[in-house]
């Protein structure tokens, strides 16, 4: 069904990732997302009750109108939050110029500033340096290109080591559609959602009234399961456009099914990609929770262990140190019961019957000694199971935040 | 009221502490408080669903009869957590070791083991070695002594730097009363109760059913107003032992309110002390909540604040980076609204109306370039305040965290 090997933008999508001076470290910091025909767009936002101009104004676009999106302009380096007015102002002027440059530019007919997104990461309380940003549009109108895929998901990292793409491609009624996604993680990463930007593009055709549930589902089975820091960020924006170019519509139950297995895919893989960067990680780790009574319960339980700093730091270290992760359930605020809990290192049950089993501490040390570490902890109380993505504490977490704005 | 320079031992207690190689460091495991006379007895245990060992013996003990305590052992090293039923039977051998021991050796009659309550911290998963801790009882009763204060306190330390006492004498009647804790961090300190255990000894004599309110109280403006890694142990335990030897007794509304304000000074004295060796701190952190619309509002939020590992990070490279103070009071889950917050770092108001005020960055990193540094929130949405204490988050904290076990 699906193919991870050669990425590439849906049809009729470009893109571009140029620098422009926005970040210090004169690393790419404005990429372009430009669909030749209207999309119907969907998106989730941040949970924080401050959230940063970007998210209001796109809020207020797809307020008006959630079906005739052209474009997505996104900088990294600010953040443009906690700027008020000012930062309102920016936004829609960074819509207004990127809209005129469409216009006069780029083939497709005139793009109104109604037609464009905007989203920000980068350092809070500081406003967009306009001048850069409007100088970003005319260096990266030009060179949008079908091949601009990598160069969009370069531009909008921050501290992320690594640009992060997932592509599937799914056959509808014979004909071949295509889901791309770019994402950034990698600070400030935790349910439900953190500073995370992402894009997915479809060449789907698909009602917004379908696109939006679709998007809920996939968020809830892959952002909403990865914790780097808890941190919830002023910015999180994840956002699928369906500019319809396949000629494929998705508008029967069949169709539905086969795209949101994409959608999802495509956003799990995003989604662990994020946790495995996250800031200063040296592991993925997947975490299991199983023989739970409900989904809330299987997932507060995860979520809390995938935040406990004892926990994250023992991985750093690659110490088999399992009573953290059973004292991490017991505060998690879920009914659980260390006697009916059961809790493996890779292969290796470390944790039953309310205490130790006699495994080899050599053996348990080795199951983590890895970059792709599972651990799964059986409630022993139900039937539910879920993922949760995580990675470890490092020195180096503390190096890039104790210093991020230096 | 108090006098905080030279703390000793309530009339009628002696304690120990001593070296019975539980620890693989060589240093003091083993700290012993004993009574000469029956103590009335009031405590608060961990929230955590995953209770050790001593948790639950000390809840059962005192469920029976909280009125004639004589002594409580308290062995670093060795969290006899997650030890099941052997964790239990451990326990009982340790109080009726211990309570054989006072009978033949010590003066003041026979001590029975339902007399005796029990504390332990260290790693989880592992049993009591009871041949040393046996050892460690009949090391630690020759020595009892009214100078044993510190011995003691230093014996209950594991990542704690120094030893944490805290003292306060009231005048009640024309005659004097102690009131002296002693208490140990230093990682997983987190509300409600993190792995401290503390002990407050007082030689008044007050009746258990107002003790305990009055520990409530305390406890609720101190040891849950700190958080250094938001994690909760299995072990934590906050005891206090009122056994009557000054002759004067808390029985009505005023000596209440004297004995409330010593009780309560005593446990934000070792709650600071707490907080300001969190591991691997390099801060404490005064985290003032101001303008709140309830005390709820306010504490979560300053909860929210003090377990972030970007804002604790930021304090811990010295970055006036407010803006990660801002956006976790708006994922804290409360109803804040930007536009009516301030925030002030020392005297330097750094965010007011949605917006950065035109400080000078110079200033606001001076203001947080100390060991104490003072974070003040206001909310602008009401007239409750509340303060919260916590620590930055420093290399240290995942060196420490990484190899604690090795």
């Amino acid at each position: 069904m699906t193919n991870l090997i050669s990425p590439h933008l849906p049809d009729g999508f470009k893109a571009a990732g140029i620098a422009a001076q926005i970040k210090k470290t004169g690393l790419p910091d404005v990429a372009l997302i430009v669909s030749s025909v209207d999309c119907a767009a969907a998106a989730l936002f941040t949970t924080n009750k401050v959230k940063a101009a970007p998210v209001l104004f796109d809020q207020h676009v797809l307020a008006l109108d959630h079906t005739h999106i052209r474009a997505v302009i996104i900088n990294s380096g600010c953040a443009n939050a906690c700027t008020g007015e000012q930062g309102l102002a920016d936004c829609r002027e960074t819509a207004q110029t990127l809209a005129g440059s469409l216009t006069s530019q780029y083939a497709g007919g005139t793009v109104h500033a109604s037609q464009v997104l905007v989203m920000s990461t980068g350092v809070i309380g500081v406003n967009l340096p306009m001048a850069k940003v409007k100088n970003g549009v005319q260096l990266a109108v030009p060179v949008l290109s079908t091949d601009g895929l990598e160069a969009a998901a370069r531009a909008i990292m921050t501290t992320d080591t690594v640009q992060k793409i997932a592509y599937a491609e799914i056959m509808i009624s014979g004909k071949m559609v295509h889901v791309t996604g770019i994402a950034k993680g990698s600070g400030m990463i935790h349910p439900d959602l953190a500073t995370m930007l992402s894009v997915v593009m479809t060449d789907a055709r698909i009602a917004p009234e379908l696109l939006k549930p679709a998007l809920v589902q996939a968020a809830g089975l892959s952002f909403n399961h990865i914790s780097v820091d808890g941190d919830t960020s002023t910015n999180d924006t994840l956002l699928v456009l369906a500019n319809g170019a396949s000629g494929v519509s998705i508008d029967n139950a069949e169709s539905l099914d086969v795209f949101q297995a994409a959608l999802t895919e495509v956003c799990i893989n995003l989604a662990k990609q994020m946790a495995r960067d996250g800031e200063g990680a040296t592991k993925l780790i997947t975490l299991s929770i199983t023989g739970a009574p409900d989904m809330r319960t299987a997932e507060n339980v995860g979520r809390t262990i995938a935040k406990s700093p004892l926990v994250k730091t023992a991985f750093y270290g690659e110490d088999a140190n399992w009573g953290r992760i059973i004292a991490a359930a017991g505060y998690s605020g879920e009914e659980v019961d260390p006697e009916r809990m059961s809790l493996w290192f890779g292969d290796v049950l470390v944790f039953k019957h309310g205490m130790p089993t006699r495994y080899s501490d050599a053996e348990a040390t080795k199951a983590i000694q890895s970059h792709d570490v599972s651990v799964r902890l059986d409630l022993g109380t139900g039937a539910v199971s879920t993922t949760i993505w995580t990675c470890d504490l490092s020195h180096d977490y503390v190096t890039i935040n104790g210093k991020y704005r230096t």
